[in-house]
């Protein structure tokens, strides 16, 4: 093994390190008054009770699969023996980085209340690094069980050649991402479910109906609603971005053994180390530019934004640099390997950041999108919505384009702008290999971008905590300024999320055929490649996809690509539908509690917040498997009915419609959350005119938008070419068409 | 030339006759008195007004165009010499059957009122064979310009031989799809945007602030929503379908050309007749039906469906039958094409009727999801809101499946179920004919489908004239079970329409193939075909694509896909702001008018009904230009920079997401307008009670979603397709990738 490899399990526990520094200091914090603690005790227990509750369905799900998969491979021998340990560990480390980050941030959020009574910096600098222990976790985690793998599969594996080996190697511990996807869908669409039934159910009855401000503590769906927070926005997208972040090196890994098969294993181990150790840096460079975000105390909002902001671009400006001094290391600079690749890194680290302006530029009401939504709530609701959703279909343009420009220039700069042989087998791997290590590089900062994100709920119920223990306004308003900010910064990482997410999957589909490959070769048969037949080990992408006829024209691939799409809308159909029963079961029972608790809304009465808690327990259990498991057999069953050619169709139709999609529902949502916002700042009106009503319409039916449906998308369009990777043995030996 | 052929035009002149006798047996009956007849005439100036307007954009945007493709053609010789003129007819044929239609039912609609003054059947009939007035003329005209040009152009045309020369006469022919593809975005998204803006407006003024009924007179914008419905669903409805009819048609008759190059010009002549005379039966079908279409008088709702059912069922499947029967007249019996190509054709038929069965499913309120709509009202709009966007968006499965096993199952008929070889170039041209015959089938009895839907507007226009000139209660009430149950036909008909519009999509994918192909052969270039280098003459469709590459790995392929799913989203999103913005102005207009005249809300003073449609149609000039350029740029931009397989992407990521997006908003904007009849019905509390009011709400959202957006989805798909297919010569001789 390369000896720079040791780099990697070194990084990760530098990771783990800080991860465990952050944590102890955040809970040697003082957590206030004895209100203040008994609210943080509320929403923790409801949060571990909600996770616990998950968890149950999840292993039961994993204990099937897991079966199903060592039946397919120890009976039928149509998969690879490792797969389903390999799904197993991705699930265990998936949820144990959500259990983490949901445990600190439930820990954190009394304290950055208490801390924000000191003053703004406190507050700020408690959240922030809370939300770095669920960043580091993340990826320490991530980097953990790769590593551990590929030590264990390198002194395990016996292949007849070294070349052959590494492809197999790499190709098995892609099969983990499948667990660590299977459990982030459960999360996202679980916690996304729980969250949003509490804040519609909360807000319907709380804000439209009886006036009261959020958080208010005679709310009864209000300590839902800070739990939600936690289970939907800290552990629902860490396991998202988990699942990116590995998925993205894992299928860069892939597609490097097999890119430079031909070349060797020597080139082989530089293009799998390569990913590897962009991340690796970029974990220590996320490490340092936490460090340096701090404010003075009396900043502003824009004050703090800077301070975030300079963090995280610091971050993704250092490790745009290191990359070319890694890939230097990786490559040597003999060719011109080293700065390709490291310029189609560049790309994807750019896409990453214009999705992230884009996305500021259509959701924050500083800009003049949401400020004319705003105004469109002059004419009531429903021109909210009409503009809201306008709003956020246009605001597809800008990401989709600059994910079309990344994907492009990732592969042109992979084969040195060779635009004439664009499409040669070598040139196609090489290509391909550059688009997904642009993703890693998109990721490589996640440690700190994921900081960011996950800060933003920890301020959020910093706010309901000081809200509901009475604390002095002024600490209200602090959180309130830490709270706006994380929404912005939210609105970033989501754009950030979907962006990583439609470059990981297109790497996974060039995986998928791959792995269709590995499937041929196990069987021991013929391609029918380009120029005829060749062994499958020999055959190149080009030629397993000439094997299936996957053409353009194939009616196979036409119905594929439709049902692609199509499983993106009904996704989310299902995900919205299943918010909005909660939510009515919520408003049921706040209803029932102002009527039948007497003086709940003198302030006299206590309402039953457990109640509530358990409503969203219950109907996100519930409500969380049909989605799931479509996202699960539907690939299955277009693989076995449509082949090979079908599945391909399948993941590219729900790539293209689910990204975009995707955008569209989270900027709409945020437009229109903003949009709110705008008007309780004193805009059309303010707080509790007919503008404001209007815009709290647009902000509850935003609420599902951009934090269940939207993001679910995410895993969705990964989870659908992760199964398809899995079951590959079983498509490529039987299929209908 | 065939003797067969002769049926085309025969039947074209039936379908006018059959036109012109229903339009002067509509014409002699009384208008009734002096208020409808000023009501009809203030509805009929203000569409015609608009009409008026829209021709002269239109004219402009012709013109430059035709000059361009001239300037391609005779200049730089990239370009088929007929392509201006063709362009010209389509886009004149379509503007036509708008204005036949448009024209017929504002004469009709004061005369609907007046009939149901005497009974609810005199009322039936005259709308219904009125809206055959519609059907009949956009069928015949239609056909007309379809057998105008083969005479035409078989007597013009001169090749090297008779194979070739069918080729260039279809190819050639196609192009004038262009015209009506682009006359027919314009009418859809003119119109669309107009009858919204005034709809939207007049409700939200009128029923949610002033709690007016629908069609008051007192409400400024009543003529302007009048005028609506004309303008946006008669002659916008129109002209998409006079599109999707001449384009199944059209792009059949070009890949049978190609598709039998090989098996000699008696083969492909009779290939090139088939969808033409299946078309011309189902002219005459379609008329027969019509004469079925009537109902007894007190009968109710579930009568007249019953009875329009009957006649459409009837002419689907007396067309399914006729079909075999015409295919074995043209091909004979003597080998089995006659009957698997008319498989395929009723492989179609039957999709078309699921898609409309599961629409109807999916928004009629005689059904649970609308009635759970409903009931979602109880906690406000905003679940109103979420419930709808989550039904709509699963109401896509159901099509989505129907489509796709229409594509398969036309696919695999048409090569006899030869599974073994699906994707050799013979059976690879001729599944794609299978597919695209089926379209031709679906789109047959467009005779009196397109009457059920035009019929709607002219009854809804009826009830609006019942009310304004304040006739009997039973009046309404006759024309109230007239509109709801067109209300109804129009959500089958719009399924119909956007099943319709994918099949013919892929036929024009297809054709765009062999378009690119005779571009090349035009250009005397060789073609790096499957098996080495081959003539462009000689190349099958699999060939054309090896030669550029177009594999789903291909960069340009994927990144043509991720901009054909964003420009479905971004046009939508484009129309709906349109709306929105269009709806705020007349909202401000109307709220004036409230407060400026004196006495409108007490009916003692005038409401300036003239400024309100003055706004709606300066409105859809001004909005309609944006979206439409765009539809019509993007294609060329995307081809000259990702070249043909960028195109190819562009196209299939475009019809996967238009498709599925297109029955989405339709869907959810049915249910939100059913959800909200079943209230007024009585459920829930009636009218004005607070769950009216949400499903009053959804209702407004609904409009634009349902009657702008949705249905100029279809166009999108097709025209970009058909912009592709006339700038084939371009994007082969020059693209930068």
């Amino acid at each position: 093994m390369n000896s720079l490899f040791y780099a990697v399990p070194c990084a990760s526990l530098v990771a783990l390190l800080f991860a465990f520094i952050f944590y102890r200091q955040m809970k040697k914090q003082d957590e206030g008054t004895p209100t203040m603690r008994q609210i943080a005790q509320y929403v923790r227990e409801g949060a571990m009770a909600y996770l616990k509750q998950q968890y149950k369905v999840v292993v039961i799900v994993f204990a099937i699969m897991a079966v199903f998969f060592a039946i397919l491979a120890y009976v039928f021998h149509v998969q690879n023996p490792w797969v389903p340990f390999a799904f197993l560990t991705g699930g265990f480390f998936s949820g144990l980085a959500g259990f983490i980050g949901m445990k600190t941030a439930t820990f954190a959020s009394g304290r950055t209340a208490n801390a924000a009574r000191r003053s703004l910096n406190a507050g700020l600098k408690v959240a922030f690094r809370s939300g770095a222990v669920m960043g580091l976790t993340v990826v320490g985690l991530g980097l953990l069980d790769i590593a551990l793998w590929y030590i264990l599969l390198n002194a395990f594996i016996v292949e007849a050649t070294e070349a052959q080996k590494l492809v197999v190697i790499t190709t098995t511990m892609l099969t983990f991402g499948m667990g660590a996807s299977t459990q982030a869908l459960f999360a996202r669409v679980g916690g996304g479910i729980y969250t949003k039934a509490a804040d519609v159910g909360a807000d319907i009855v709380g804000k439209v109906e009886s006036d009261l401000p959020e958080d208010d503590p005679r709310n009864p769906a209000t300590i839902a609603d800070n739990v939600g927070d936690n289970v939907g926005d800290v552990a629902g997208m860490g396991a998202d971005l988990y699942e990116s972040y590995c998925g993205s090196i894992l299928s860069t890994m892939a597609l490097g053994a097999s890119a430079f098969y031909m070349a060797g294993p020597e080139m082989q181990t530089k293009a799998i180390l390569a990913p590897m150790l962009i991340a690796a840096v970029g974990v220590v460079l996320s490490v340092v530019s936490i460090f340096t975000v701090r404010t003075k105390e009396g900043a502003g909002m824009a004050q703090l934004l800077k301070s975030m902001s300079f963090g995280t671009n610091l971050a993704a400006i250092l490790s745009g640099v290191a990359t070319f001094g890694i890939l230097a290391l990786v490559f040597g600079t003999g060719n011109n390997d080293w700065w390709h690749f490291s310029c189609s890194v560049v790309s994807g680290l750019i896409a990453g950041v214009v999705i992230g302006k884009a996305t500021e530029y259509y959701t924050s009401h500083s800009y003049k999108p949401t400020q004319k939504l705003a105004e469109a709530s002059k004419t009531g609701p429903a021109t909210v919505i009409i503009n809201g959703v306008g709003l956020g279909m246009i605001s597809t343009a800008i990401p989709v384009i600059a994910i079309v420009v990344a994907i492009v220039l990732a592969y042109l700069f992979a084969i040195g702008f060779d635009v004439q042989n664009m499409m040669t087998a070598t040139n196609l791997s090489k290509g391909l290999y550059g688009v997904a290590i642009a993703a890693v590089g998109m990721l490589s900062t996640l440690g700190i971008t994921l900081a960011t994100d996950a800060y933003g709920p920890i301020a959020d119920n910093a706010g309901g905590n000081a809200q509901m223990s009475e604390l002095e306004p002024e600490v209200r308003e602090r959180t309130d300024v830490l709270d706006a900010l994380g929404n912005t910064t939210a609105a970033t990482g989501k754009g950030f999320a979907i962006g990583s997410a439609a470059l990981t999957a297109l790497a996974l589909l060039a995986s998928y055929i791959e792995e269709i490959k590995i499937a041929l070769e196990r069987a021991g048969a013929m391609v029918s490649g380009v120029a005829g037949q060749v062994k499958a080990a020999e055959a190149s992408i080009l030629d397993i996809l000439n094997n299936y006829n996957v053409s353009l024209m194939n009616p196979t691939v036409l119905a594929g690509v439709f049902i692609g799409s199509m499983m993106a809308f009904l996704f989310c159909g299902l995900t919205m539908n299943a918010v909005g029963r909660a939510a009515s079961k919520m408003v049921v029972e706040v209803r029932r509690q102002f009527r039948e608790i007497k003086g709940i809304l003198t302030g006299e009465g206590t309402p039953d917040y457990k109640r509530c808690v358990e409503i969203s327990t219950k109907a996100a259990q519930h409500e969380m498997l049909g989605p799931s498991l479509l996202a699960i057999i539907v690939p299955v069953v277009v693989g076995l009915v449509l082949g090979v050619a079908g599945v391909l169709g399948l993941l590219i139709g729900g790539l293209g419609a689910g990204f975009v999609l995707a955008v569209f529902m989270s900027n709409s949502g945020g437009a229109w959350d903003n949009a709110k916002k705008f008007v309780e700042e004193g805009h059309f009106g303010g707080k509790n005119s007919d503008c404001h009503h209007a815009t709290v319409v647009g902000d509850t039916v935003g609420d599902p938008f951009k934090d269940t449906s939207g993001p679910s998308l995410n895993i969705l369009i990964k989870l659908m070419s992760m199964v398809s990777i899995v079951m590959a043995g079983l498509t490529a030996s039987f299929h209908l068409l």
